[in-house]
C-alpha cells in the first residue's frame, strides 16, 4: 500500500493516474510530514521536512519569486543561501495552511525560529536550514503549533520510504486535488544517481516562478555554483514555462538540494567535467518539466492538460513570450475547455505578446496547427497566414482528448524552439478561487 | 417608445439601467442600422453607418490596436487616416457578425470595397469613409450582403433621432447584452456643442485598446491635429484603462469625427485658444470615460464593477500598471466574484506588476482599502504593509454591493493618481466564452 492513510482526500481519478505506487530515493535524505495544527480541519498534513543524514554537508540553490512584495520565508530563505553561498544546506521545514506573507516583522520573526528550531532538532549549525509557507496571506502563523511540530516530525516521522515522501508530498498541498511526486535514477560516467522532488500547484501560478512551493534532491556529487547554474537553466525550462491562470505568488520557490551521497566525480562547471555538466543538466532539467507539468495538471480546476510548442522563433525568448502570451489569454483557455476550435483566439495572442523586434512576427509567415495526442495526422488551421478550410469534425475529435497540443510555426528562419505548458479555464476554476478562504 | 423593436433581445435588467431613454446629438450627422445578413439569426442588426451631412468637410482620428495581427479594416482606415491627415473624413461603415480578421488579400480587398461602395453611395469623395468589423476571425466577409446592405442603409434608413442612435449602437453589438450610447452637452465660451458616442464591447478587452469598437462624434470646431491629441489623451484614460479579461483583438479600434456644425471659434492646438483646447480634452475625457465604463458594465458574464483607484503613484504610468495588473488578475476577478475580501490577492498583483523603478513599490508604504459605493466609511485591509484585522461582517457587507472600489495608497511622495475599471471573473464568461462560436 503506497499512499498513506492521510491520502484518502486524494482518492480522486488525477491521483490515481499521477500519483506513483513507488520510487527510488536519493541516498541520504529523510523526508516526512505530519499534521501540527496550521490546517483548521485538525487532520490534514501541514509540516513537512527534509533532512540531509549523510555525512557531507550538502549543497543547495534556489530561484524566488520576483514579486515584490516577497512573503517572510522567501526572505529568510534568500538571506540564508546567499550568505552560505548555497554550501551546509541540509534540511527544509515546510509548512502549508498559512503563507507568511504580509506578516510584518513578526513573519519574519517567525520563520527565523522556523529554520532555528529545526536546526537545533536536526543538530545542524546555525542556518543550515531553509523554510517555505505556502497558504492564505495576511495572516501570521500559528507558530507555536509548528514549533511544537517540528520535534515530533523530525523525532518520529522521518525516513526514506516512498510512504515517507508521499506523505511530505502531501503535507505541503493546499488547494492541490493530489500530491506532486516525481523520482527517477540516471547514470554518468557509470555511476547511478537518484532524484526525487515535490511541489505543490494548483492556483497562482504563472511564468516568472510557478508551483508555489517545489523541492528536488540528488545523491550526485556537484559544487553549489554548477548546481545553482543548471537549476536556473531547468526552472526557465520548467517552473518559468507554466501558467495556470498568470498569478506570480508572493511565495513562490523553488529549492534544489545535492549531498553527493551516491559517491563519483564532483561535477562542476569548468570545462573539465563538460559533459557530466551536460548530462546532469539535462537530467535536471527533463525531471524539473515532469515535476512542473504536473502543477499544470492539477491546475484549478483545470480539465485539459495543454503543451504549447513555438517553432522557428527568432530567438528563445520571443518563442516563449508568445507560447507565454497564449497560455495566458483567458479567452484561449475557455475555448480549450469548451472543445473550440477557435484559432483567431490564439492567433490574437500570437499579435499581442511583447516580442522584442518587428521581424519577431510576421503574419504572412505564421502557422498554426493542432498536433493530437493520439498520435493521428496533426490538423493545420492557419498556413502561412492563410486560414485553411478546418474540418470542424476532426478538430472535435482532436480537442475532446485531455492531452492537447498547439504548435505555432513563426516562419522567421531563426530556427529557435520553446516550449510552455498550461491548462484550460472552467468553471470549477471560478469556483474555487471565489471562495478560497471559506 | 426609445428602444427599437429590434431591441427585445437587450431587455434585460442592464438594458433597463444603462440604455438612456433619450439624448441630444450633435449637429449635422446621420446615423443608423439595419440587419444586412452577416449576422446567421436573419434579423439581429448588423450593418451601422454614420454619414456627416453637414456642409463641412468633417476631421477625425482614430486610435487602432496594436495587436501584430491587424484585421484588414484597421489596416484599410489607417491608411486612409493617415493618407487624408485627419482631413475630409465624412463617414463610418462599420458591420458587426464578422471580424474581417485574418482574412489574407480578400479581406483587404473587401475592406476597401465597403469604403468604395459607401463613398458612392454619400456622394463622398474617394476615401472619405473608413470602415470597422467586428465578430469572428477567419472567414471572409459575405461581402454581397454587406455591399448590398450600405444603399438600403444609407438611402432610407439614416437619420438623427433618438431611435436611429440606438439603432446603430445595436448594429455594433456581438455578445454585448446591450447597446452602449452615451450624448452629452458642453459648452465652450457660451456656445453649445453636443458629443455622441457609442462602444461595443464585451469581451476581450484590455488595455492597450479596449472596446473592440467605438466612435463618438462632435459638432464642435476642431482642427485634425487637435483632435488626435485629444483623442490620444482620452482614450488612454478611458478605453486604455479598462480590462474584462486582458486580451487585445486584432480589431480595436476607436475613432472621433468632428465637424464643427455647431459654429464658433475653431479649437486648434496652439496656445491661443488653450482653454478652449483644455475644456474640450476634459470633456471628451470624461465623456469617453463614460462610455468606456458601459464596456466594463458589460464584461462577459459580469456581475461587478470594479474601480481601482492607485493614489500617490511615482508617475501616472507606474499607477496604471498597478491599477491594470490587479484588473487583470484572475485571482483577484474570482474573489470579487466570490465576494471574498482577500486582499492578499491585490498585493500580490501589485507586486508583480512591472513598474519602472524600485523606488516604484515599497511594501512598507502600500495601503489597501475599500470604498463603499453607498458613501460609507472607508474599510482599511492594509495600512502602510501591516495588515489590518479586518472586520469580515463589514467586508463583506461592501462586497454585496454591485459596484466596488479598491483603493491602493503607494505611499511613494510622487502624488501621482490613476484609475482603471474592471469587473469580476465569473462562471457566466466560461459559459460564454467556452462556446462562442457555436
Amino acid at each position: 500500500m503506497a499512499l498513506s492513510r492521510n491520502s484518502i482526500r486524494f482518492l480522486s481519478d488525477k491521483a490515481a493516474r499521477f500519483v506513483p505506487k513507488t520510487g527510488t530515493y536519493p541516498k541520504g535524505f529523510l523526508v516526512g510530514g505530519i499534521h501540527c495544527g496550521v490546517k483548521k480541519d485538525g487532520k490534514s498534513l501541514d509540516l513537512a521536512m527534509l533532512s540531509n543524514e549523510h555525512s557531507n554537508e550538502a549543497v543547495a540553490a534556489g530561484v524566488f519569486t520576483k514579486n515584490k512584495f516577497k512573503a517572510a520565508p522567501v526572505q529568510v530563505s534568500s538571506r540564508i543561501l546567499k550568505e552560505k553561498k548555497g554550501e551546509g544546506i541540509n534540511s527544509l521545514i515546510i509548512n502549508s495552511g498559512n503563507a507568511n506573507a504580509v506578516t510584518g516583522s513578526q513573519g519574519i520573526k517567525d520563520a527565523n525560529d522556523m529554520v532555528t528550531v529545526t536546526d537545533s532538532v536536526l543538530k545542524n549549525p546555525h542556518n543550515s536550514s531553509l523554510v517555505m509557507s505556502t497558504g492564505v496571506i495576511g495572516n501570521n502563523l500559528p507558530i507555536d503549533n509548528i514549533l511544537g511540530g517540528i520535534p515530533k516530525l523530525a523525532l518520529d516521522n522521518l525516513g526514506n520510504t516512498h510512504d515517507h515522501w508521499i506523505k511530505c508530498a502531501e503535507a505541503i498541498c493546499t488547494t492541490d486535488t493530489f500530491p506532486k511526486l516525481v523520482s527517477k535514477q540516471f547514470e554518468i560516467n557509470g555511476v547511478t544517481y537518484r532524484l526525487a522532488g515535490l511541489a505543490k500547484g494548483a492556483g497562482m501560478i504563472c511564468p516568472n516562478m510557478a508551483t508555489l512551493l517545489g523541492f528536488f534532491v540528488t545523491d550526485a556529487p556537484v559544487t553549489s555554483s554548477a548546481l545553482n547554474q543548471i537549476v536556473k537553466y531547468a526552472v526557465d525550462r520548467s517552473f518559468n514555462s507554466i501558467s495556470v491562470d498568470g498569478d506570480m505568488s508572493t511565495n513562490d520557490t523553488i529549492v534544489a538540494i545535492a549531498n553527493g551521497a551516491a559517491g563519483g566525480e564532483v561535477i562542476d562547471n569548468s570545462s573539465s567535467s563538460a559533459e557530466s555538466f551536460v548530462i546532469l543538466q539535462n537530467e535536471i532539467t527533463s525531471f524539473a518539466q515532469q515535476l512542473a507539468q504536473l502543477v499544470v495538471r492539477d491546475g484549478e480546476g483545470a480539465t485539459k492538460f495543454i503543451t504549447i510548442k513555438v517553432k522557428d522563433a527568432l530567438s528563445y525568448n520571443d518563442g516563449k513570450k508568445i507560447a507565454s502570451s497564449i497560455a495566458n489569454s483567458s479567452l484561449f483557455k475557455t475555448a480549450m475547455y469548451g472543445k473550440d476550435a477557435n484559432w483567431g483566439r490564439i492567433l490574437c495572442a500570437i499579435g499581442y505578446s511583447n516580442v522584442a523586434s518587428d521581424h519577431s512576427i510576421n503574419p504572412n509567415k505564421t502557422s498554426v496547427s493542432f498536433i493530437p495526442s493520439d498520435g493521428s495526422e496533426k490538423l493545420n488551421l492557419l498556413v502561412e497566414g492563410e486560414p485553411e478550410t478546418v474540418d470542424e469534425q476532426r478538430a472535435s475529435e482532436i480537442l475532446q482528448h485531455e492531452d492537447l497540443e498547439i504548435e505555432v510555426n513563426l516562419g522567421t528562419g531563426g530556427g529557435q524552439e520553446a516550449t510552455f505548458w498550461t491548462c484550460d479555464l472552467t468553471h470549477e476554476y471560478v469556483t474555487i478561487n471565489g471562495d478560497y478562504r471559506s
